[in-house]
């Protein structure tokens, strides 16, 4: 398919490690959180067989944060997820699914509670910020909203752990999955997390001061060396294999969280109050008519870059919304939106590419 | 500078033209509210020179819609900007800077009176739906808040009123400048405004009939043959010369209103009540320490994809926002935000461009 460059400006920010990947061979770019997004290094299968063997160090400083501070931010922040967070503890990453009032899915952030009243929400792309500052005016909330220039580094992959040891201390290996905490490096002090958008295993670096963040990424490569670390950033592949789903991609504000997966990020039955709290209590009664599913497909290449229909029988059955060749299963795999008629597994369903039918199947999708 | 890809995706949305520019061989994509928007389609320069003397057809669809319906609409878009709508017409356009409660500057949309319960905002690069959503949420106001599926084609440059006449016929030669009405091509209705993102001249089509408007796009160019129709986008290079600003790169939410020179779109006296109007007050009354300026420099080209300090004596005067290349003024013409110390226009200003220093000159921008 025809490549297109970038047009880069102001408006489609830098990272502080931006000209450290341009060195390193970025070759494209997303655009996430008016930030730039490293997608490929220039081959993106051999970067995928490079992540799930070794590691990579990651520029992931477009997952910005909305920073929600004061006394009002606990029940700000639970305003906006459907996600019971009344019991969330400092030092913990809450997946956090962000609801409006009509019960569409805004955002799937990670929430982090840092302090008793200070929270901060990881983004997907979507200007979550802005929301909160709405609803915030509106209830004459006592916060703080801002965006703080925190610039994550990601370190990914099966010897993530190896390197952060080595870099960071040993007390990093008893961090627990989606747990957080502090630690030292030449003197700064880092919020790592142990998290990321793979499921290679590893962590992820909260930067606070950009120049001690670029320290520690020179530092990732010089002591990686013996893991053979390199550059990387969110595979298409492993993170569609992984059913790592991708906000705007696989759903958006017109899905809502039961149609996309989302059930035990949901709670309709305890007092905690929400935004669209009473759409979900509904849909729940309702029951839902389409979701999110993984599609297998026999071909050997494939590039979605808008919604695809599925057929069966020449009636659209849903929509392929991502998907790419999957090394592993010799066959294209993505993630389709499927009307409840289809939901059988035994249904073929069909991908027409040019004048060509493509055939195909469903089956369930694991959801983070 | 290197050039890099970008990784297209389902979210980063495609437009109805989208199959139609890359046809007619567009080269760079930048990204607007999470959907693609064409930079450049292989020489900015003569895309420019053509701008200026005959026509262009631009796939704006990324400029998208916040329409905001219902009883306490009127209010809903009072609350969200500091420019006073209280007497605003059906059948106008009104730039309308979106404000923070902190009196930052989120967006600088068009705002359209379709009805008297019914808007749209036309906006620049960020989620002021979420932002309407959380107010409207916050204070129970009785709105509906969507993004319509409208896919905007400007027509612009100095030949687009024949060819809009041409096409549309002769009742469109009356509509004034930022007036918008409805007119008729082949049985479809059109909302038509005379507006548009460069100072050529021209008109804004707000379709919402994607099928009518690729049609309508074919017909501009079999129409346009005889005013040397070409397909173009916003240009760089016309838009810095004619300081439009934009937003994300000339200013952010940390820039107020006063800074950006919005101070004519800006009501602090009328009891109209707005997010921000109390910062507003505020800043009014303690002045601005930085403004935003015009900026000359005597060299032959530039890339600004970050914002570069300005030097005056070795200590910081400002920053620099966006830049290019003038082929009018024979040197690169930007946009910068200057601190008060170097207002005087006297002041000269330098630029570090690798190690070599650049002299320039500030002066004053006209703004829209």
């Amino acid at each position: 398919m025809k490549k297109f460059y970038i047009a880069k400006s102001r408006r489609l920010r830098s990272t502080p490690y931006t000209s450290r990947i341009e060195n390193q061979g970025v070759t494209a770019y997303t655009v996430y959180n008016h930030m730039l997004l490293p997608a490929s290094f220039g081959n993106l299968e051999k970067e995928y067989f490079h992540l799930k063997k070794h590691v990579q160090v990651w520029d992931v400083a477009a997952e910005r944060q909305v920073q929600i501070m004061g006394k009002d931010s606990s029940k700000l922040v639970q305003l906006m997820t459907c996600r019971n967070l009344s019991k969330a503890k400092i030092g913990r990453c809450y997946y956090a699914p962000i609801i409006d009032e009509q019960g569409g899915t805004l955002n799937d952030p990670v929430a982090l509670k840092l302090e008793e009243d200070k929270w901060w929400l990881s983004l997907a792309d979507s200007d979550v910020g802005l929301y909160a500052k709405g609803i915030a005016s509106g209830l004459s909330l006592q916060v703080e909203i801002t965006e703080p220039d925190v610039n994550i580094l990601a370190v990914q992959g099966p010897k993530s752990f190896k390197l952060m040891e080595k870099v960071l201390g040993k007390k990093i290996t008893e961090l627990k999955f989606f747990g957080f905490d502090h630690y030292s490096f030449k003197g700064n002090k880092f919020l790592v997390a142990r998290s990321g958008w793979s499921k290679q295993g590893g962590y992820e670096v909260y930067v606070e001061n950009s120049e001690a963040g670029k320290n520690l990424y020179d530092e990732l490569f010089l002591a990686g060396k013996e893991f053979q670390v390199e550059p990387g950033c969110p595979n298409l592949i492993e993170r569609i294999e992984s059913a790592l789903l991708s906000a705007g991609n696989d759903f958006d504000s017109t899905d809502n969280p039961y149609e996309c997966g989302f059930d035990k990020y949901i709670d309709i039955d305890s007092d905690i109050n929400y935004l669209g709290k009473k759409a979900l209590i509904k849909i729940s009664k309702e029951g839902i008519n389409r979701k999110l599913m993984r599609v297998l497909i026999d071909i050997d290449k494939i590039e979605v870059t808008d919604g695809m229909p599925l057929y069966n029988n020449n009636k659209v059955a849903g929509e392929l919304r991502s998907a790419t060749y999957s090394p592993n299963l010799k066959k294209v795999v993505g993630v389709a939106m499927v009307k409840k008629e289809y939901w059988d597994k035994k249904n073929p369903i069909e991908l027409k590419i040019g004048d060509k039918k493509r055939k195909g199947t469903l089956c369930d999708l694991p959801i983070v």
